[in-house]
């Protein structure tokens, strides 16, 4: 088994093809969730899973379990996968690897002629990407019981329409199960980075621990607007000043050399944004992030309590809101080890590392043991036209999943 | 003669009536620049003008000149007035108090049956606000010397027109004179004050000494955009981070105590703008007022060096271009005295003072002499609904007007 090895240009042809559903002309593609483009990426999974004689099911949120039986069909399945639904403006990989990897996984083993004990299965999860409706990873929450049917179907898209209307004109409102009732023996995703750390490091295999726990606040600063040539310096109330000051704090906070800690503000909006008008007003978020959930409490309240403070001096009227709390996420520590062992056994250089992005695979963790796979991508750039990775690069992680979710299910001898 | 006094409550339902043309529904209106508005504005001006009495010369800018005839034709007028077109969502008062002070101030000669030796002349400025096309103050440009009737002419208008195309429309059209053939003996502007500093002295009357020179300049900086959760601090190249430094060192170079120096960043637009994406890119515009020009030359040479330095020690690319330089302008010392002079002497709470705002009488004092008469205005707001002054206040300003005027043009024994 040592030599079983994924087929590196099926699996690079595999994405080539995926990819020119919704192509886009920078060599990108946009299939938002449960858009046409969508259904047509869906279609195509389940005709080459259905060539690679996997049985589908596909449950009220539409994710699409792709199952290759194992001869103990009674077993908790050992499942794979990510998702197929992309960024507007978004590359090849980023959740499509994960789901193409376990097809491939399903073609190796069926050309090798290798059975399994437990079924495998590569799944499909509907919305991951949260473009045209909240929340993101909307069908792993659903089948991991984090959001119930009925929540999902009702949501509206930017289009108009339900989620409901749209998994029934698709064909994709299956069967009410969920976990309770399709039990899974464990589940690993395979995908890209979406960072810069294994290219920068040189490694190929990012043995993923958990995931970062995600806090975001808005802060609203309001002076007044006043006239830029009128107004003494004295005698403004200037919600921009006030707000660097707030920056500055912030920066301060999470300093250059932290490995872990993640802090950004990426939106920020002056009003009225008129070059000769004193702001009035800012709005901005923040993006904090940290394994550590108390770590993240601590920082909040630093934030909470400097940022009022700064505005007091200032004469400046604010509020602070945390808009989102999502914990962290430890992974199983056994299939950690195992995917470690696998990657070390293969030979590819590895490291263990944190996703500072959140995934399906962090819903699964709340009910089956759960790990990650990553492997490079260029520059680490993600949700952007420009998303690269290597066919050598995409192969290896998927066969740390091959041997991975093999070892797990138990080949047949 | 001490006792001629303006009608204040003509002058303020003046003003109620002209509000009407353009009303908007808090209060405020909106004529802006050669619209139907304006030319409803315009030709009711012109009405009440012809039933006290003037002579009405419009210019190929627009501009009308409404002449009250001295008992020497021949000498230059001596010359008021302002704008009536306004900003979007502006008050009653900005411009369009200068235009019907100097209405006022007819009637107000009228009604004591006072002639002059030289023609007196209500002027009214076309495109002081600069909303559908530029530039600002087109008009008195254009009357001055400093722009073309052709290239005024051909300027587009934000509703595809051109600006000849406007003027013919309306019957604005008119003939092709300018100062050289027009000559002016000075020009006294009355405005609102537009900024907060005689409501807090408690001072009735502002003796505008000049107009602060602006130069403004737009920064681009440019980093990289990355992802918020799996971006290490070290690795990456935050725009927003270096221009954070750079607004800070900014608010140095202008403390609260200075009494003349404004700066402002009142723009700033942060791009991708997404809550979870490191900023690759913030662009801001510096708006930057002095009186002297050697200080504005000074300060800009060190926002360059500063500006520069801060992005290459955060590894961004930067880019500082100056997209406005105003020279500061210094009105005529014996009108100014005039003005200050008449104020003392009607008892009304005086001081001197600067124009933040450009105006009208900015082009002027390039050609003849010239000066400015402020009156408060609440709370220092303008180019908004809200924007207020008391009946006493511009009735104050329209009787130092009528007697620095009648000084000049030299009242009929």
């Amino acid at each position: 088994m040592a030599g079983l090895r994924v087929n590196q240009d099926r699996l690079w042809s595999t994405h080539q093809e995926m990819g020119r559903i919704g192509a886009l002309p920078n060599g990108g593609c946009c299939r938002l969730a449960l858009s046409d483009e969508d259904r047509r990426g869906r279609d195509l999974f389940i005709e080459w899973c259905l060539e690679a004689g996997c049985d589908i099911r596909i449950d009220r949120a539409g994710n699409i379990f792709a199952r290759r039986p194992g001869q103990q069909p009674d077993l908790p399945a050992v499942a794979t996968g990510s998702h197929l639904d992309t960024q507007p403006h978004a590359g090849l990989y980023d959740g499509i690897f994960g789901v193409l990897a376990g097809l491939e996984v399903f073609r190796t083993l069926n050309d090798a002629g290798i059975e399994t004990q437990a079924s495998l299965e590569t799944i499909v999860w509907t919305n991951e990407e949260c473009v045209r409706f909240p929340p993101p990873t909307a069908g792993s929450m659903a089948f991991t019981g984090l959001l119930s049917f009925d929540e999902l179907h009702a949501m509206e898209t930017t289009d108009g329409t339900t989620v409901g209307d749209d998994l029934t004109r698709h064909g994709y409102m299956g069967e009410a199960f969920t976990i309770k009732e399709h039990p899974l023996a464990c589940f690993v995703e395979a995908h890209i980075e979406q960072g810069p750390i294994l290219e920068g490091e040189q490694r190929t295999i990012g043995v993923v621990t958990g995931i970062q726990g995600a806090r975001m606040f808005s802060v609203r600063v309001q002076g007044q607007d006043n006239h830029a040539g009128t107004t003494p310096m004295g005698m403004r109330r200037d919600a921009l000043t006030g707000a660097t000051a707030m920056l500055t704090m912030l920066q301060q906070l999470a300093p250059k050399d932290d490995p872990v800690l993640r802090l950004t503000i990426g939106r920020l909006d002056v009003r009225p944004n008129a070059p000769s008008t004193v702001p009035g007003e800012v709005y901005f978020e923040i993006d904090l992030r940290h394994p550590d959930d108390s770590v993240l409490q601590t920082l909040e309240e630093t934030m909470r309590q400097r940022i009022g403070e700064i505005g007091a001096d200032a004469g400046l009227q604010v509020t602070f809101e945390e808009i989102c709390n999502v914990p962290p996420v430890a992974f199983d520590p056994a299939l950690i080890a195992e995917i470690e062992a696998e990657a070390e056994r293969t030979g590819y250089p590895h490291m263990r590392m944190l996703s500072g992005a959140g995934h399906d695979a962090g819903n699964l963790a709340t009910v089956t043991p759960t790990a990650m796979i990553f492997v490079p991508c260029e520059n680490g750039i993600s949700h952007n036209e420009d998303e690269n990775a290597t066919p050598e690069d995409l192969a290896s992680g998927a066969n740390v999943l091959l041997s991975t979710l093999l070892n797990r299910a138990g080949r047949v001898a």
